[in-house]
């Protein structure tokens, strides 16, 4: 054996699967389980695993290791994993830190399928831990093991009872046996999602506690998983993205089969991100770059904790919405809790639907009340089940419905059977009708419990229920297809790349090299001449250079030196030069400011353009997250970009649709969408150079490249100034992680 | 007696309630109460209320009125209030819409010192609705009742077992007596508030469904209760605000008690604020002016439902931060965990503490691990008695220890004696201390129950704990002062806006006359002169006028028209007009531009100003907000305060002090703050000019007014343009509501 689970293809994986205990099997259907390292003491937390298997009663055999005693908690204890009488599959390592190599070499013997390590203290915990990880990764791919963690909390299958954890929220009696699946980096929110979900009624089907997954990744776990005919979904609490490529065929996989993914992800601050650091030696990255990077591969991003297990249930249900407006209409009992609601679902761009016409006229013709706006508030007196049943049986069956969620009021609490019963009713008498989600009021456990046997999504908190509404009304991501052999002239910019001298030049390049790839892609920029080795005393000779070149005043004459990429922040850049007069000005001006700034050799000479007018400004740029490879960007121009965040960013390379899509988040660029009778900016054309600069992002050698600003005009784009640095020999979607 | 509750003064209410049963007593401790309308089936919604005072055990004396029935559900029945023979404190009408004046009189007849409604269909029901709601407040003025309502679900106090309310929440077997009072004007969320609080051990002190608050609004029911020694805080649930000035007095005398106030307000979208029209009749507003307003005056305002209850209790202690540095240590034995509500609080601003030197030495030098970061992560290694009482100890006694936050992990599910007692201990131990939070990550209703017993503010909810610490860091409000004979000519505006015939020049003063009031306030105006009645045929005569009032060069030409307010969109400016010749050439385009949007005799003449050349621009403005009264904003200039909507908003006056603030909260003044090494913008004037503008809201007579824009310089600022909207003698201030 010598394969490598991190970066199996999935044939491979799946192959395993149907084949007896292979590692999805494993992982989380194991018929045999070593535990090595339990203490005697039962209440060690390495006691925990055995105690909490014997608990909820898992029917495989389960052996102790532990070389020092006969007996471990009443148990046999064998020496060594080789020394058990039998084929373990999975083995969870409980050692401390300095004892699990030797624990590893052992279970390879014994030829363990997977493994699991409790122990921290390794590449989160410096250099030293780190080339430990190192070592245990090489040993497990060597012997094509699945090893889960260093740092796992452990790996449970609720269905089977196998809960192998040290997470104590797992003592609890009434283990729920949903059908989602949790992969966490954090091991304590396994323990936490088991328990929060457990007041509202939501259990797991299994839950992996993945720790610094030094070799298998969410990813992989979830593909081995991916199949499983015991889950519906999966549930992710991230800390960081190792394996994006991994990540994203998994996500891809589980779209394919209809089985939500919803996350919950560390680093919506930059003080979160630097935890993710510290916490789990993993890197950081920009968290709006995560967030774009998880929308393009399906994942249903939460803000809240209690959205991450109150929304699966509800997404599962987004085929329900096809055909219908992408909207909520919220019916109530009690006037203030639904306008609540409806606040909170408006507050996140959630469209309110009302009533049409004739439903509105079908009620009033039945004394139901309804209210006036967007609330359908039967009020107080509507409190009855044929009324309420009436109502959402009616609204059900209207194409012109789009989602449905019931407010319920204070009966929820101690009589669901007035306030539920015709909920549930309405559901089960209009299969095919509108999706309906409902939200007591109270703390309602009861009816909660009752709702979510019927099958009906059901929320015990405000603001998750109206974010898991939001995200379901949302459409589920799309993975931008760019076909690789497309229309950019990969082979011309390289050509152009390698002519450039790194080790003379360094790595950015100057703006008329730069120019010239921009133009290789197609891209327009100004008419324009460059005067290299230019000698400020020698001026006179431009104007009939000027004039040869068929320059047409107003001009700009910018400094060219690679010394000073950021030029205008130092009078590099002199603009609407009217006359030959003015151009001499200019250049000494010029001069004057930028000798204060760099050596006069460092001056590469000067360029000067045409002078562009158009409606406004844009900037679009490439470079590498850590976290999810190459992005572009595309952000305001002049200041907005950087005072307002108003950028929007993706995976690079990007479609002109995606671009088209980023274009609309860019709230500067309402200029260009006729803001108070303006003329309408060419937006198609902008959306066509962010796809094609984002495909620089395939070209060896490119590091990163802006494009600021970008003239937008109402007939196309013009770039007018831009820069490209490259690094030696490796593109943004080789580099190494 | 005849004295109106709804603007009593304080000393009246507080006079009052010194008095046994005074309206506060009569409201939440009465000794006789009426129930009118009580149904003799129980079933019935007007059962409730006598149900639930037997249920808790109310210890006063109730009588049913029910002219039909010698009995109702087994206790006998009078026929009116009248003929009770005892006098009634507090009688709630639980009749239908059409009976409640009559029996509102019987009350009155009665000698009741509170009624409190329960019929919807008033105010928020239309025309005929609100007249029946008027008649109701006049009898009850008149007669110096306190009136509850109509649309209200009752009066709750706990403490007194009085549960006089239709809210099926009540019900419960275990009604906390908590000690915050609830106002609120949707009657479901007093119980959902009671629902969900008791799964957070959370209970109230008392709880006041005010619906319509037609007499007797949030501002007079907190007076009312403001001494109350029952009563730490209040939290409200606001669906509007129909009193301001009474609200605000509440709010002050409840902050000069070191009272919190704790409102979730509904209208945080423009959905939401709809509404809230539809449901009880109320106003809307803009929900950033309401924002201000409220911290303006020491609310404290949440955005989540769970905060809304939870916050209270750690607002509590904010005297306790004093001298204290405002941020938050997070400490913790979960990694994953302890991050999250570092995220969840930095997403919100929070400053995070680290470790100063000696105490991480202090904890190597004992080997219990502290994280590297921003997070003191124990570890499970550290989760233990001793090494938690330690670490907790030793930070709380810290004086640069800000708050602490302590994440606790599973064990507070099952081992609250383990994850809790070092906490308890620690908080006991060291009285005086930095201020403690306690968040368990499970679901533990044991931990929490016990933390509360001990006096630690415990959370349930990740956001709500990360909401509320941020609430309890942020200064809690300042009410600005300014003094009513400050520097302002009212006078002189008053006079300049005599002068003005509304009748034939309309509500809006042209800015010839609009900029000669801002020159009475002392602002800044560019040197400029008038042409009256101008002959576009006959510019010539201009040259010299020109010359003479000593304009120089460049020039702004604009056409001055009570029919163009905004004549920029109508081209009907001219900037940058270099020389005689280019000034000719501008006429005769405004005069061709305008002349296609306005009739020739609208145009009054021409304004021609010197240009002004600064940093950037500024819009500073006064309006009248439908709630909160006069509000002043200011925002970034050009389209930067409406695309971005960047302005801030407070309500006016405002001193220069707090225009400040504003000015600080408006992100594109980026720009004037020395961004990219620009020089900076003279915000001192700005602030000047703002609170100046302020001002004219207590100007007779001044609806509206805008300046836009003002030039900010290094030295100073100028008003380019800005225009003054009066009315018929009605103040911003005075205007009815």
């Amino acid at each position: 054996m010598n394969e490598d689970f991190r970066n199996a293809p999935l044939e491979l994986i799946n192959t395993k699967r149907s084949q007896m205990l292979g590692p999805g099997k494993a992982l989380v259907e194991p018929k045999v389980v070593a535990l090595v390292g339990v203490s005697d003491n039962p209440k060690k937390l390495s006691a925990r695993p055995f105690q909490f298997c014997q608990q909820h009663g898992f029917s495989g055999k389960i052996y102790i290791v532990n070389p020092r005693r006969k007996t471990v908690i009443g148990e046999p204890a064998y020496p060594t994993v080789m020394a058990i009488p039998d084929k373990v599959d999975h083995a969870y390592i409980l050692l401390g830190n300095s004892m699990v190599e030797a624990a590893l070499d052992d279970c390879i013997l014994a030829g363990v399928k997977v493994v699991t390590i409790l122990a921290d203290g390794f590449a989160e915990a410096g250099k030293l831990g780190f080339e430990k990880q190192k070592r245990l990764v090489k040993k497990a791919n060597k012997a094509g093991i699945m090893m889960i963690g260093p740092n796992s909390m452990g790996v449970v299958n609720t269905r089977k009872s196998f809960v192998c954890t040290t997470n104590a929220a797992f003592k609890t009696q009434n283990l729920i046996k949903g059908r989602f699946a949790v992969l966490s980096h954090s091991g304590s929110l396994i323990g936490t999602l088991v328990s929060r979900g457990e007041v509202r009624n939501i259990g797991f089907s299994k839950l992996v506690s993945l720790g610094n997954e030094a070799q298998s990744c969410i990813g992989t776990v979830g593909l081995s998983l991916i199949d499983d005919t015991e889950i519906d979904g999966f549930i992710l609490f991230l800390e960081t993205l190792r394996n994006p490529k991994r990540f994203s065929k998994f996500a891809s996989e589980a779209n394919k089969r209809n089985k939500p993914v919803v996350a919950y992800m560390l680093g919506k601050s930059e003080e979160g991100q630097e935890l993710s650091v510290s916490h789990t030696g993993a890197l950081t990255g920009d968290s709006r770059a995560v967030k774009a990077y998880l929308k393009q591969n399906y994942v249903d991003e939460v803000m809240s904790l209690d959205a991450l297990f109150e929304a699966p249930q509800l997404l599962l249900q987004r085929e329900r919405m096809k055909g219908r407006p992408k909207h909520v209409i919220v019916v109530t009992t009690t006037g203030g809790g639904g306008a609540m609601l409806v606040d909170q679902l408006s507050v996140r761009g959630v469209l309110i639907g009302e009533l049409n016409k004739s439903v509105r006229e079908y009620f009033q013709k039945k004394e139901i009340p309804c209210g006036t706006g967007k609330l359908v508030d039967v009020t107080l007196a509507g409190a009855q089940y044929h009324i309420m049943k009436e109502v959402i049986s009616k609204l059900m069956n209207e194409p012109s419905t789009g989602a449905l969620a019931i407010v319920i009021g204070s009966s929820a609490q101690f009589n669901p059977d007035l306030a539920v019963k015709p909920i549930i009713d309405a559901v089960k008498e209009n299969v095919g009708g509108a999706p309906l989600i409902a939200f007591p009021l109270p703390s309602a456990p009861k009816s909660i419990a009752m709702l979510k046997s019927a099958g009906v999504p059901v929320f015990g908190g405000l603001e998750s229920c109206a974010e898991s509404i939001a995200l379901f009304l949302s459409s589920s991501g799309s993975c931008d297809k760019i076909s690789a052999n497309d229309d950019l002239c990969v082979g011309a910019v390289e050509d152009a790349i390698k002519n450039w001298d790194l080790s003379t030049r360094g790595e950015v390049l100057d703006e008329v090299s730069s120019t010239k790839i921009f133009e290789t892609l197609g891209l327009r920029c100004p008419k324009q001449i460059f005067i290299p080795d230019f000698d400020e005393g020698n001026v006179l000779g431009l104007e009939e250079i000027i004039a040869t070149a068929q320059l047409s005043y107003p001009l700009v004459v910018k400094v060219v030196s690679t010394a000073l990429p950021h030029k205008s922040d130092f009078g590099g850049v002199v603009l609407d030069v009217k006359n030959f007069s003015e151009f001499k000005i200019a250049v000494s001006r010029l001069y004057s400011s930028i000798c204060k700034a760099v050596p006069k050799k460092r001056i590469e000479g000067i360029l000067i353009q045409e002078m562009q007018f158009g409606l406004g400004e844009a900037i679009v740029g490439i470079r590498l997250d850590n976290l999810v490879g190459p992005v572009v960007a595309v952000g305001a121009g002049g200041l907005l970009a950087e005072i307002y965040k108003d950028v929007s960013i993706r995976p690079a390379p990007v479609s002109t649709d995606i671009a088209r899509n980023m274009i609309a988040e860019v709230r500067g660029f309402e200029i260009f969408r006729g803001y108070r009778g303006r003329p309408a900016g060419d937006l198609n054309a902008l959306a066509e150079l962010i796809s094609k600069i984002s495909k620089l992002s395939r070209v060896s050698g490119i590091a990163e490249a802006e494009v600021n600003p970008v003239m937008v005009k109402s007939d196309g784009v013009v770039l007018l100034d831009g820069l490209i640095r490259i690094n030696s020999g490796k593109s943004l979607l080789n580099k190494p992680r």
